[in-house]
């Protein structure tokens, strides 16, 4: 079973960065999005579960600004698969791990995903987000 | 089709972090490795393409330990799927990438693999392995 849905690796730039991924990868990305509420501009490499997220900040506030100024560009979260956020998340509560922000957000595709903060998970910033298989909406454009 | 094979997470005890990743995944994990040459223990989580490998440093001296000893425990690498490692180095030396250490080694179970250092790809150490199909040995044990 896949455990990854993606991993995001925070970029200066994309303009730089996907043709080098695309030369490590032998592949082009599969398209950009722009989310606004993250303040980021993505590119996905792949499709369907474990892909390969880059992500340039267009907002010098934004989460993923502030660690690239932190740490530099890098590996910046991983995005695992679970059955249901709720249950989840309310087993990450029962071992002492918090949401941060607090409770269920809305991810890219508008699907149901919760941040556990690197501090409760030895390091790592963790997306739990809900099976491809259950959020139709979700999905990758055919033909990618 | 999945890009990502598996990611590694530096961490200081797999004895702490087992049970934590367990809780947060819903599962525990298919079975624990030592790799001497490494200097590390790992466990995974998942099995075949997009598993979670937790790597414990057995050895002050190898890179894993250098690596939490700068940076704290967290995301330390990713290895991603390539048809033919040779091919994908040959296609990174193009674009001015370079194995490090030069050239291919063997990684855990045996697989073909080639690393390329973060100072060449924007922050992350990429292990370039072969598709597991084409790496019978490489297998993880049915029943995981």
């Amino acid at each position: 079973m896949d455990k990854i849905d993606h991993i995001g690796i925070a970029v200066n730039s994309l303009a730089t960065s996907v043709p080098l991924y695309s030369a490590v990868l032998g592949e082009n990305p599969c398209g950009e999005e722009t989310v606004p509420t993250e303040g980021v501009r993505v590119a996905f490499f792949g499709e369907g579960t474990g892909r390969i997220e880059l992500l340039e900040p267009i907002d010098p506030d934004s989460a993923v600004a502030r660690f690239i100024g932190q740490r530099g560009p890098g590996l910046h979260h991983i995005c695992v698969i679970v059955p249901d956020v709720s249950v989840a998340l309310e087993r990450a509560r029962a071992e002492g791990l918090e949401a941060v922000p607090p409770g269920i957000r809305r991810g890219t595709g508008g699907r149901a995903v919760a941040f556990l903060h690197p501090r409760h998970t030895a390091g790592v910033l963790i997306e739990l987000a809900e099976s491809p298989r259950q959020s139709a909406e979700h999905r990758i454009p055919p033909g990618c």
